[in-house]
């Protein structure tokens, strides 16, 4: 390429450190970023970009790794507004004498909205710029994420049991339809369909659900083996463990996510990687409700695809996947008994192209390469407590927070710039989060 | 008490929430803890406050909760400069391929005041008021701790093998027997025995230590049952079971601190608990280096102490305890099959008064009463995304990270103001940091 050979960006970023995730592995020093519209123009050294490029917007990160956009695969948005309502409880009482009631008498569209918001913010702050949601009101949450300019992939809720966005599985199916075909092919949002769990929808519902995916193409995300509870009373009542009725059924194919997978056996291994079905590990939340183990490193050595996600914040506690990621990774070694196992780089690959195979969207998601969506995020690592640096993936797994995140865009659109929120005016949003929590806290009287 | 009767105070802290630890699982609202000289004077509402007492100073933290100051009870403190060195490693390749060279080549005084002082800044920043240390060069530590002030149990090492600090057994048990005299009584330093581990000690150095625990009335801590491996080979070699070695001679008694702990039976756990020897958790040491699960919901069952600790940098990958505490409740939930196991405030009694009395100072330090030292420290809740805040103790344990710390006093000292650390030079500290990077990263060539 010759000097006079001159191509236009709209922004140039020089990176310090640049982690691609693809190539597996890769650390790489002094490189500059170009993005052009809504994509990444080139990855080039800055001495090649002082050269070649001029771009309207340079920005320097002399102390910063850049890489991919975080993706959160499974989380409930609004329950962030139920954060920390109700902890250290077993399950049920949880659920019975917390949850469902704060949900019974606050789900709303309103709620939806602002607990979405509160969610997203969140996430942005701490480098997630593509997230899975399934709970109430979809439709809410499809805009608001559309609004902020963040991607998503929202599943429409699936059971028998009347909510208040439904009568039941009619209806579920009917408004999830027109968000398939309202929302197709939205650069931003993604429809998925969201039937909840073995254990609360039927067979001939999950067909309904298998047939609606063929037809549409759409994902279809499945809380899955949450707990040994839940196998267990499965072969009581029907004599089949839930995979082997979800494989049956046809649940389990390359366009399925399943969610938690936390008591399997080899034959239930085998029968996942034969499918090509996604698996969503959320550590946090399967160790917070005492739902058991994942077994993250065996079905990775079995060739299946596992992308992770935080869970509700009402189970977490927290929307930061950086925390997660660690967690993630810590406990893969303790579980397999492998120090050795989902080292930092494949911890940091499970958050992003993972997430972006799961998404069917591995195309233009989840890598740094010319010609995918701009969806980057920087980490600044000059925290004084964060040297010293000898390795910057070490550091993102396993000493870094969400909140070192500095910047952030999305299809070349920024949404943090030196840690602040561009597109979220936080101060308002922080008067709705207080005017839901005097309601929430006035009504939440636990039995005991 | 009459108006008239007006009691001085040198500083008054108006806390939004207050958690004094003691009695347990308090949460109080709109509190004034007054302080004089190095101990608390009274905690008191604010209303009283306003009433009976004048202080010099006052501070008023409207978000924030007030809480007894973290005391850390392991760590290697000066692998600080090694953090994240070497990663994802199985353990022998680890020490013997990194960690053990670079320890060889570069432990020295210098290395471990600049090591010792870049721990203790991250602890401070992080919320740590009182942490235990074990390493080479223990003078070294102790002073750069007595400088900084900063509460210490000092370790002296002691194990059959050569080291930069001795020659063996003889050499460490003297110099160990010299370093308790120079700080016997100190408030701010305790020297402790720290044999390394049953299989780097031998039987009758054990029994020196212990007569040396006797005649000094120090503490003695030890890393024991760190994994499977170690149990196995022990039984191999001997027959027995390292716990039962160690009870038999006299190591395990209620002046010790029994580090790791992942292998027990019902055996172990009864020896532990009729002992009173005290139990030192470490959760994300033990899932990163794969070493085991420590079954802590059983052993306080049993009834016996667990304080918690961080281990070093190098195997964690930092020092901050409130990331520590939210793996200990996350995990020992999962370990133990039960939601409600390890709740919050039984998280926040691990990280201060059960850290107390392992020290054997749960009369002058690890809650806020009237009479005992002023260690204590703020978070400050503010957040935006630590909203809503439906109960503190919840949000200090599952939502927070030790940044979120604004202040900090140890024996009445502000150590940390507003996010900022007052008797640490943290730009010095980092010139001296980035030359210790530089050589460790040069030399840091691993066989591969």
């Amino acid at each position: 390429m010759t000097a006079d050979t001159i191509i236009a960006a709209d922004i140039r970023i020089n990176a310090r450190w640049l982690i691609p995730v693809e190539p597996f592995g890769e650390v790489l020093e002094d490189q500059a970023v170009l993005l052009l519209g809504d994509r990444i123009e080139a990855i080039v050294s800055q001495r090649e970009a002082d050269q070649s490029y001029r771009a309207r917007e340079v920005i320097n990160l002399p102390n910063h790794v850049v890489l991919p956009g975080l993706i959160n695969m499974h989380g409930h948005a609004a329950m962030s507004l139920f954060r920390g309502l109700a902890d250290d409880l077993p399950l049920m009482t949880w659920l019975n004498d917390h949850i469902w009631p704060a949900e019974g008498r606050f789900v709303s569209e309103r709620f939806i909205a602002d607990g979405t918001q509160l969610a997203m913010a969140e996430m942005l702050r701490t480098g997630t710029t593509c997230f899975s949601d399934m709970y109430f009101f979809p439709e809410i949450a499809a805009q608001m994420a559309r609004d902020a300019g963040m991607r998503a992939q929202v599943c429409f809720p699936l059971m028998e049991m009347p909510t208040a966005w439904g009568s039941g599985p009619d209806e579920y199916l009917a408004k999830g339809e027109a968000l398939l075909r309202e929302w197709r092919d939205d650069p931003w949002v993604r429809i998925a369909i969201g039937p909840h769990a073995p254990y609360t929808v039927a067979d001939n519902t999950l067909e309904r659900a298998v047939t609606l995916q063929q037809s549409s193409g759409a994902a279809l995300q499945i809380h899955l083996h949450e707990t040994a509870f839940e196998v267990e009373e499965a072969l009581r009542q029907t004599g089949q463990r839930p995979i082997a009725r979800m494989q049956a059924l046809g649940v389990l194919n390359a366009h399925s996510q399943c969610v938690h997978m936390t008591t399997l056996d080899d034959n239930d291994m085998a029968m996942v990687a034969s499918s090509g079905t996604h698996i969503i590990h959320c550590p946090e939340s399967n160790l917070k409700l005492a739902s058991g183990f994942c077994p993250v490193h065996a079905l990775q050595k079995a060739g299946t695809n596992v992308a992770i996600g935080t869970d509700g914040a009402a189970s977490n506690n927290d929307l930061d996947l950086f925390g997660e990621l660690s967690t993630a990774a810590m406990l893969a070694k303790a579980v397999s008994g492998d120090a050795a196992a989902l080292g930092a780089h494949e911890a940091l690959a499970m958050a992003t192209i993972n997430g972006a195979r799961a998404l069917g969207r591995s195309h233009e998601l989840g890598s740094l390469k010319p010609g995918k969506q701009a969806d980057l995020i920087a980490v600044d690592l000059s925290d004084p407590f964060l040297q010293p640096v000898y390795d910057p993936a070490s550091h993102l797994v396993y000493s870094n927070h969400g909140r070192q995140v500095s910047h952030s865009w999305i299809a070349g659109v920024p949404q943090v710039q030196d840690g602040r929120l561009t597109r979220i005016d936080v101060p308002d949003l922080m008067l709705r989060v207080s005017d839901w929590h005097q309601r929430i806290a006035g009504a939440d009287r636990p039995a005991s």
